[in-house]
C-alpha cells in the first residue's frame, strides 16, 4: 500500500485532544487492540492491529487484527465462524490503544481453546507464590475438531 | 537483578493448560496490561509491564507498571495520588496479557488527562471518514494542578 491509511499522529497534547484518528504505531506497525463484549462488558481478548486492520475493522464492522504468530493479516472467526460484530470502537488519551466492544456470533467463544474469553485464569497469591486456577467451565467447543492441526 | 522472576513459558500448548505463571514478556521485556474497574468492569487504561512491575503488583497488591516514556518502574498515581488497588489479576490463554481488575483511590480518575478512563473518545465512522467524539464528562481533576509542567 503506498498512501498511508491515517495520518500521522501529532504530538502528546494534540493526540489527547484531537477529534482525528490519528493511531500512534509502534516499531513494528502495530498497535494494541483490547476487545470486551458489548452486553456484558467482559474482557473478551487483547490482540494487535496493523493499519490495514484497523482500516478493514472500520470498513467492515467486523474484528480485523494482525497475527504476530502467522504474520498476516486475520479477520477473527473466518476459520471457527466465531466473528465478532463490532458495536463501537474506542481509543485512548494517547491514541496507541484501540478498544472494540463487540458481539460473537458462532459458538460465542472468543477463544481459541474453546473459552468464552483468553482470560479463563485468575492467579492466586498465597504465601508469595503464584498459581493459575481456571474458571470452571467446560471449552464451549473442541478445538481439534474446529482448527485440526492449526493450533 | 540477577535471579529471573518468574518462570520462562513452555510451548504454547503448555502456556495455555499450566497452573504455573510463565507469563511471555516481548522482545522489550514487556508484556500488556489491561486495567478494568472492580465494580464497573469500565476499561480504564491499557499499560506495559516488565517483570519487575508484575512482581511488584503482586507482591504489593497495587498496580505498577513500565513506563515507556520515561523508562522507569511506575507505581501508578503515586504522583497523583490515584492508586489502583488490586482485587484480581487474570492472565490469557499465551500469557502474554495481564488483566487487573482494580479500585482507584482518591479522584477515582485514572487518567492523566482527569478522565476517569483513558478511552474517553468513541471513533465516529461516517461516510466512509472517522472522528473522534469525546464523552461529555469534565474532567475529574485539572492535571496542570497535579502534575505541574510533569505532563
Amino acid at each position: 500500500m503506498n498512501k498511508p491509511l491515517f495520518q500521522s499522529p501529532g504530538d502528546k497534547k494534540k493526540l489527547e485532544s484531537t477529534v482525528e484518528l490519528t493511531p500512534r504505531f509502534d516499531s513494528n506497525g502495530l498497535i494494541t487492540a483490547v476487545v470486551t463484549d458489548y452486553e456484558s462488558g467482559e474482557l473478551l481478548m487483547v490482540a494487535h492491529m496493523n493499519d490495514e486492520a484497523l482500516a478493514r475493522t472500520i470498513e467492515t464492522g467486523q474484528s480485523h487484527f494482525w497475527s504476530r504468530s502467522r504474520q498476516e493479516l486475520w479477520h477473527k472467526g473466518s476459520t471457527s465462524g466465531t466473528t465478532q460484530q463490532v458495536h463501537e470502537i474506542r481509543t485512548d488519551c494517547d491514541q496507541d490503544a484501540i478498544w472494540l466492544k463487540v458481539s460473537v456470533s458462532g459458538a460465542n467463544a472468543t477463544c481459541h481453546t474453546g473459552m468464552p474469553g483468553c482470560f479463563y485464569r485468575r492467579i492466586e497469591i498465597a504465601g508469595g507464590k503464584t498459581r493459575l486456577v481456571r474458571d470452571a467451565i467446560d471449552p464451549l467447543f473442541d478445538p481439534a475438531e474446529i482448527y485440526g492441526n492449526k493450533t
